[in-house]
């Protein structure tokens, strides 16, 4: 692929090749605020891990604030992304309890991708904000949505849709404070979040109906 | 009260004025160090918010990250008097029901000092980290003994103890993110993870028995 020159407005959808550098770069980034925090690390903190000069980074971003709101983008599309794989989940127990499981699970596997989009909120500029506003709120909706069915089927008790909704993103999302992967296991911590919300599943029903 | 010199070492007990003021300091702290971060607040945004000569603060403190570990320690202590208060509720579910409101609770009113201390931990000493792991260990340990005798008594389905704990801490932590002091109620939060976590109370037993 011809390199494309600094400033050069792109005019055909970036190749393979190039998202996935892209992808590189924003885990990276990540990495590098969440160890330095935003401020003190810098776009050449990124360039270094990743053996690159900090001129082709500009390749695929204008500013580390940019780089910042492409991070919180992926954490947040990753989650809705999540969400529209179970879409097909019908009985609200399950679809609660498969929600669960994600999160818990996302969280593990990018620590350092949720540690930034959870703790450097306050660094995203403010041209960005909205947008990443917009889709988290969406996002905390089809969870209440979740939540709301669940207490329709007689699964939770009443409760307060979006209050339940912050509860479980909480309970998930806080795993990123102490998730140790050598001595702890998501689909372990999975199970006993389940249980927590959803008590144990009733036994089967006799053969006999 | 004399003043006292800078550096010269304090041989009676702080007067209850040199408490009170210590404590305005760490609260103002706690705001300019969530509104600004850790990295960009500075002791001089401190002394110009308590409208105090910079050099007075070094009366109560020695440097910034000195101040970062007095808003760490009196978060955790806090906590930990919290659960000191209940130690005579006897009921496991009141037991668990009350942490949760607490937890609330605290968040709830002190949204700067608990911001600061679940998202600035990186920026703390090493020479201070040891002491508020240490304590917050404990914490954490008297969450899972609670959630265990819940579990025990029949009020929780079988969990695993410590992760339960976790998951406790995760969604009543995680109000910090969320909760708009004008629209939302810190009760009506409480009764919602109470119920998500406990489940509906049992009907009383009827008289007769």
């Amino acid at each position: 692929m011809p390199r494309r020159r600094p400033g050069r407005p792109r005019l055909t959808e970036p190749s393979p090749e190039y998202r996935q550098r892209l992808e590189e770069i924003i885990e990276t980034g990540a990495q590098v605020f969440h160890d330095r925090g935003y401020d003190a690390g810098s776009l050449d903190d990124v360039a270094a891990a990743l053996d690159l000069r900090k001129a082709s980074l500009y390749h695929y971003l204008r500013s580390k604030a940019q780089l910042l709101y492409f991070i919180f983008d992926r954490a947040i599309s990753l989650s809705l992304q999540r969400l529209d794989e179970m879409a097909d989940i019908a009985d609200p127990r399950e679809r609660l309890a498969t929600l669960i499981a994600h999160q818990v699970r996302m969280v593990a596997e990018e620590p350092s991708l949720f540690s930034v989009f959870f703790d450097q909120r306050p660094r995203l500029d403010d041209a960005f904000e909205a947008e990443i506003r917009q889709k988290e709120r969406a996002y905390v909706g089809r969870i209440a949505a979740i939540v709301q069915s669940a207490a329709d089927a007689g699964e939770l008790p009443p409760v307060d849709a979006r209050h339940a909704a912050h509860a479980v993103l909480g309970m998930t999302s806080w795993i990123y404070k102490w998730f140790d992967p050598v001595r702890d296991d998501p689909d372990r911590v999975a199970e006993t979040m389940t249980s927590l919300v959803l008590g144990q599943r009733p036994p089967p029903s006799a053969p006999s109906r």
